[in-house]
């Protein structure tokens, strides 16, 4: 299988570590969106949404969104619940991700890290520092009762929310304000076969 | 088991439709958000994450996100595939509506329907039409080729995008540039049991 992703982005980087942590080979191939990697006719006739990552099986079929991916590769592993509460409880969390922590997170991390927090971003890098900050405070909740997103083990709700959290300060967020987060961010990191961002 | 929402919000509206197609029976609780409805502790205390939909079980267990209550409550039925690669398409698609589709299609249709599209949100509601239409053309893509969004039956994924997009024109988008999405509309709106949002 391939997949087409940008180790630096949270979105990509989520795959690379769930096919780290589960052992599943796979050839990476580097998209450059900068570049225009992902508006290519041959990219789009993968995904006509025009985004990476992207996975490609051997016999040519295609899923795109990252937290699809994942819970695609996680089938039947230890990373997914088996009854249908405990499933739901997984997706509730990475739509979470996608709605209410991702556009606010992600994106204040790119317009500082990656556009160098120009004048012309500011204001909008500045409007995302409240909702990152209340889906930081959400988790936040959920890890002081519990040492996983969904519970006693960890599954690809966590690893869809490790993706941006543990690189929040990037974005201007002050993690310390977060002790659960933080002690999550260290027992993922502390996994056999974790592998980091960069 | 209770439903807390508001039935013109497409995200509530959802479960509303899943229910009826699958005749399940619950106890809808209209929250008005306006009012602050989903502000108070006692909703913060089953959502920290302060958004309806909202689903409480009866033994109390909740569960938010629209998409993940819709996933929860088709479990077993013919509105979710069986095979990974089916389920995973059911949420690939699911993920794009929440990011790439609902962010413009709703906000648009919010701004301009429940606000009035006052002077100071139309500059953020005009930036809303190029992403919406975005996702209108890739929907378009896919029900040209197939009848349904993961295939040639009816799924979740199905319920997920018709909440916003058969209302998109609420939002300023001109459904008649995408016909395999108007006759995808038509053919749900014809399935035994279907319920529309007033
Ligand atoms: N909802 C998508 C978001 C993916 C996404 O936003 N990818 C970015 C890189 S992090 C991208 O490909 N952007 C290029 C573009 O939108 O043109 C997912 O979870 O996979
Ligand atoms: N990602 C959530 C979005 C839900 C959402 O945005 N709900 C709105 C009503 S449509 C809400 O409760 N807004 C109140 C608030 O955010 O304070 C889902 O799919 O359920």
């Amino acid at each position: 299988m391939k997949i087409y992703g940008d180790i630096q982005s949270g979105n990509c980087y989520k795959i690379k570590l769930l096919c780290s942590l589960l052992g599943i080979q796979h050839e990476w191939i580097h998209v450059d969106i900068m570049a225009g990697g992902t508006g290519t006719d041959a990219f789009l006739a993968k995904n006509p949404n025009g985004k990476i990552p992207l996975l490609e099986l051997d016999d040519g079929r295609c899923l795109s969104e990252s937290n699809a991916i994942l819970n695609f590769l996680a089938d039947g592993s230890d990373l997914l619940p088996t009854d249908a509460y405990g499933l739901a409880k997984v997706q509730q969390w990475q739509f979470f991700e996608q709605y209410s922590h991702e556009p606010y997170i992600a994106v204040a991390r790119f317009i500082a890290r990656y556009l160098g927090l120009p004048d012309d971003r500011r204001t909008e890098y500045e409007a995302k520092q409240a909702g990152g900050h209340k889906a930081l405070t959400v988790m936040e909740q959920q890890l002081s009762a519990a040492p996983y997103l969904a519970g006693d083990s960890l599954s690809t709700a966590d690893i869809s929310l490790y993706g941006y959290t543990h690189v929040a300060h990037e974005g201007g967020f002050d993690l310390s304000l977060y002790p659960a987060v933080l002690a999550w961010i260290d027992r993922i990191a502390k996994h056999p076969n974790y592998t980091g961002m960069v």
